[in-house]
């Protein structure tokens, strides 16, 4: 078990019957958890060049926002549909039963701005790749997509087989 | 003008007509912007001593985050409720139409912790008061709630009274 694994609770039966949660405010709770954490995401992100983290609503803000204020870099929010206040564009992705919208604004990227997608966890990537086709749009270019937490066989990392995919710690059980 | 309200976008009749609202996306999307706003809450943050930062979802996350990396604290973040995995409580508060809740872990704060809150914006205060009420709940000691925008005249420091209050940029106008 790596360092930052062991401040990671996993709760069975949540959201239902059969599933382990990887629960991460045990890990947020603890000040030198978040920091080994961050700093984790940020030791990898040395090998890319970029200009702007993307967060995804609403955890990927929780690791994204100190890595963009840390490394320099702007930071834009990827929120749920309806909470972005200008001209937007979204994307809809699948969920378990029906789908639902990402959105960006549309003058969130600049044409060629470097862009690391930054969220707490990737499972199916349903949302990730959502965003990958958010910042295409917007003439951005995806350098990496980085997660704490990577749930393995669920079809993400093949989902984003286009870019680097970078993750902290695999689960195999979930 | 202060040099954080600048890049602060007004954008009027969002999201209803005769309403003027105040967008950080242009703010955070630069990272000067965005370091010199998280800067000054923690300037105004060095006369408070406290063990964690509480972040109100969503926007709270992206602020509280890196202030709690840069000082040091625990960050502990307050959902929406149905979100958390693990045993919570929950309070609600009064939206325009209805009501909505929010919920934190029980775990989340120890007895006599001192907390601050943190959100990018104060309105009504409805939210940040339920805040302090789980806060209590849980044995938990409010020294200071801080805010990058405060609309005034609409209640919030009257009803968070028993609270330092702090705020960046205020506006009478929304």
């Amino acid at each position: 078990m790596n360092q930052i694994e062991k401040y990671i609770r996993s709760i069975p039966d949540f959201p239902k019957k059969g599933i382990i949660y990887r629960d991460i405010t045990t890990l947020l709770k603890d000040a030198n958890g978040f920091h080994i954490a961050v700093n984790a995401y940020q030791e990898i992100l040395k090998k890319y060049d970029f200009d702007l983290v993307l967060g995804l609503e609403s955890r990927g803000f929780i690791f994204g926002a100190p890595i963009a204020y840390n490394l320099n870099k702007a930071f834009v929010p990827v929120r749920k549909k309806g909470k972005l206040p200008s001209e937007t564009i979204y994307e809809e992705y699948e969920l378990e039963y029906g789908t639902a919208q990402i959105e960006m604004h549309t003058d969130a990227i600049k044409k060629g701005q470097k862009v690391v997608i930054v969220d707490d966890l990737i499972a199916t990537g349903g949302t990730v790749e959502a965003t990958t086709k958010l910042v295409e749009k917007l003439g951005g270019v995806v350098v990496a997509c980085i997660f704490l937490i990577e749930l393995e066989g669920l079809g993400g990392r093949e989902k984003l087989k286009r870019y680097p995919v970078e993750s902290i710690i695999r689960y195999k059980e979930f």
